[in-house]
């Protein structure tokens, strides 16, 4: 796509302008700065004190405190926004809207209203916008995806998922929006299902009306089960999910430091022998299933900080014209899924239909 | 109370009946046949297979495939039921109405009606009606109890539980009458506060509308949440539970070997400091909370097989006229609870209420 | 060999008598109690205690507290001495003499002239005389050992094994007399060399020249190294093995509950390539050794008790007349290696030779 | 110590050069250039690719491949050594003489003799010579040191320790050398003992007579005895120590995530009563020593990075006038037990005294 980069050789790095430098710009910005294609030409925030960090650890970037002189600024190419979940989609749109190229954080908006205005704008203008889903780019993640595209794992069942740790406690979102976005993503490039109905509960002790922990149950066509247990009030940091399927089980522990998935050949299998009764009067209560464990795997994973993977590819999006895999059609699935999720916190656990799930295949922007 | 035991001295032990010598009684006869205060006097079980393994183990113990046999002998003084879980009501009112004590394995019944149909017998007669929520006579369980108890957590925010294996798998019962009568009797135990709400998800793979995993949420009284995880689609054997109040934390992983409680003296607190912004335009995102994490304490438990405490409690109420700790008011509450999960499972997710719950304190039988 | 079993029909049990029921002694009891080709006939112990404990779990057993009286008892066919090490040689000897098969615990006495005599003895009368290395039985260790032998590790570079606890502190014997016997045992039983001359060096704290904490060096031909560290003064159980070969490592953890074996596909390869240099002046320093990490495998053990493995195999050895896994030979490389242990502890570390060791293959008694 | 800094103002930061930008050096330049009190002048380094990573890193130090070219630069204050053992004592040595302070990489030198010249030369110069014993400036180390001078675990029996991994193989030392330098600084800053004898075992495989791995045991005046395990040929990354007292224990995990330090109340108590015997004829056997297991306390550890710790202790001796913690007298300890376990190993195991052990207490350089 040569209108794309109009203006840029390829050999140009993207000059990238940053938008936020607060709990989590400073891990962009390190690896805008140490991306071969990127450049890490503006640093955009508000607060001084945010701004005398980014100076000391990136010298050569311009600073500055007025979001417009960024998106003034005829040099910068496209546009990083690492701001507060409600201002996603306005300065997501802002940017396109000024010609940029966008990553927004996860998740793209809060809406999936929001997210078809930001697709639209940036499919007129055809400019790259993508949201960061940081663990669909992380190799674990990727790997087990692999197995299930396989079927190593034979007819996936459910995955249950729980992302815990004490704080970072929110003011702006509940855990449910500032955790579970990795959770949903990550479930959504497993399955090539779309998600029917979300059960959530939850409660909030620390503010007023912002959870601290929220349980989802996803069900997704084809009867796969997903549950997601994400919690900012935890004694540990827990990033893990349990994969089952009818042939193999999976555990991805993404704390572990070193031996992040497991794969058991473990499995329940019909049998039609004899077992030993329950302690039976009436014929009921035989066993019909017996479990069977074989030998258990851990795959060499070669490891890659997903920022970094995630960086080049938005530079590579942008360079050569590709299509990013976490674009605005899977931004806007996370976001469908939350959304109704949100609904079914504010009923009480209601179920809750997922109105507007698509499949993940992002159209060419 | 002296009617209880008219005919039995204090020094007779207590002559038991195990009905049922499937999957569990053994464990029972064990424990029954090592109590001081309990003699194993007959077993009875239909299937001749499990017969000749009692008879090997328990050669002193008499053998009958016949119930009413069993309930016919006027030196038996209380029976086990160990059977299939659709069978318990019918035959602990058999029981009872032969006028010995009974000890039925969780859960009481399948509904409140039945235990209370239960409850009203053995009150009538003045015979001790007791459940098997074993777990509420293991010391980790009661340690973590006393803490709540004295405030040692602070106030209690949420508890979220897990009970998974790879099997057994029922077809007399999903995961969640199978394997959650535990966890909602240890919630109870801990929690001084009614049950009002239930949502409950899962889903049926190995059996027709037999659920491998149910997930379940239960709204307490005060704010409370309880969460239970349970499933029989698992590569581990998981039984845990995570404990959160306001001053401090815990972890109870009954499957570690040795050290099965921590408690971390961890929380979260309000600030009024300056702390690093979001990467800010809006004011919005400052954090107020900060994490607070001190030591870890792993309290030494004395172990005690709790199914032999159970045992030993079953035999002091009969022979001393006390009022089990687990007893008809105990029972009833379970099953209240998970009599609703189960409407709200059948419902999609709905929130169901749970009509009848009640305090757990036993009426004196 | 028909003249081992004349008097045995084949269908008739063998009839033991169990020498000392003090800690060990009830594991015993009960594995010979349990199996298939045994009967626990007798229990001699002088401690009225022991008797008693004796007594209520093994009603239909013999009890006696007169040695003599075992050893005269015409009905009993085979004697397990269970008794502190000191006693192994002499009592081993006597009911050798009285024609009984006799069944050591390790080590299988004090001196390799010790074992010699009692080799002796049983060739003569031709009994079976077999020593309790009872890990030999354990499925891990075979395992590994069939690992091993099939050249899955590669080349076999060395072992360090860890076999620590707190406690049971004995007075009869120190650290390594207790706990090495079976460090040696496995690591002679996964060796197919001679072991050439030891090191041990090791502390006394709780009781007078009694080392509570030794470290044990055995150099094999060939160049294989095993260490041993073994101690009753540490906060946690361990009982580990590592063992790294040429192509692969493999770690064996006996206290995990699961998964005891993982065989590592790491090794260090050499390198021709160019490599960063250690900060060079003098061109010292240049790496050539490159790490490689593949998979983790953690093979399906299917788990027996050791015991029950062992108890079976004597009786095996008795009434088919087959040489056992752990005879004289076997014992007597055991003692040997930890008899050059001790006198190099003595000697404060000073290295000693292993004067008799010889190969494992047992000669037929 | 005015004389000391005659020159640098106190307000003007140390300026370092670094010797060696290999495999460490890229830490230490790190450090250096984040500290508050220095600066990262000159980075010296022969090998081209070293230098351009050093350039693209540090962009601001002045890079030279002439080692003359760094000792004549007058405006650097220090030096860092960071270059392969052999050289260790040569480059420190022409370092001071051209009035540099001084720090050089674990081991100080290769022998106790070096180590002498280097310290009367930093005296005479009225220079700070200082060795990267980075563990002595970690927070676990620090705080285990804290709890044993405190008595908290009653009188020091031993310490074992291992420090393994897969590679880094280095061919100008063995992994002796290499890696315990750090464990022996470690047990010298816990002990208050001179270390009397050592002996050591090891074997080479991947190298000719480099030897792979060594098991090492110091004994200390008073009885302590200290066990080091170093191997670079093992599975697993282990970095840990067992502290076992008379009334507590210890175990210090560095390898750990978060829980670095556990405290065992645990300990071993002579007893009075009557105990279980071992199945006795002879009165031997009968136990007189109880474990006594109580909690576990993990404290918390506020981390900081030890090498930064360690460099910003480097400026405050030069700047300060200070005497560092780690300064020639504890190099030099080191070094003295070594040198003697090389000879230990080198005899095959041979025990060998310590000639030259002196206090750890540094006198004012």
């Amino acid at each position: 796509m040569m209108s794309r980069n109009a203006g840029l050789l390829a050999e140009d790095p993207v000059r990238v302008g940053l938008a936020g430098y607060g709990y989590w710009g400073p891990n962009l910005a390190r690896n805008v700065a140490a991306a071969d294609r990127c450049e890490l030409a503006v640093v955009c925030d508000r607060d001084d004190l945010s701004r005398a960090r980014a100076r000391s650890t990136h010298p050569h970037a311009r600073l500055t405190a007025d979001w417009q002189d960024l998106l003034g600024d005829p040099t910068v190419d496209a546009v990083i926004v690492a701001l507060p979940i409600a201002a996603h989609h306005r300065f997501a749109l802002e940017a396109l809207r000024a010609g940029k190229h966008v990553l927004v954080e996860k998740p793209l908006a809060t809406s999936v209203g929001e997210c078809d205005e930001l697709a639209e704008e940036a499919g007129r203008r055809d400019l790259v916008l993508m949201v960061g889903h940081t663990f669909e780019y992380s190799e674990p993640v990727r790997a087990v995806g692999r197995y299930l595209a396989e079927g190593e794992l034979g007819e996936l069942y459910y995955v249950s998922m729980r992302r815990a740790n004490l704080g970072i406690v929110r003011s702006d979102a509940n855990a449910m929006w500032n955790l579970a976005p990795h959770d949903v993503s990550i479930l959504c490039s497993w399955l090539d299902a779309k998600a029917l109905r979300v059960t959530a509960t939850g409660a909030a002790w620390l503010q007023d009306r912002i959870e601290d922990v929220v349980f989802l149950t996803i069900e997704f066509e084809g009867g796969v089960l997903g549950h997601v247990h994400c919690s900012w009030l935890d004694p540990n940091k827990i990033r893990e999910a349990t994969i089952v399927g009818s042939r193999k089980m999976a555990v991805y522990d993404d704390v572990a430091p070193d031996e992040k998935i497991r794969i058991y050949d473990k499995g329940i299998e019909r049998s039609g022998g004899e077992h030993p009764s329950m302690g039976s009067f009436e014929d009921f209560g035989r066993f019909q299933m017996l479990a069977r464990a074989g030998d258990v795997l851990i795959p060499k994973i070669q490891m890659r900080e997903p920022l970094a993977v995630q960086t080049a590819h938005f530079a590579d999006c942008i360079l050569d014209g590709s299509a990013p895999l976490t674009g605005p059609a899977s931004g806007r699935r996370v976001v469908g899924i939350l959304e109704a999720a949100q609904r079914s916190l504010d009923g009480g656990g209601r179920p809750e239909a997922v109105d507007a799930d698509v499949t993940t295949t992002e159209a060419t922007p």
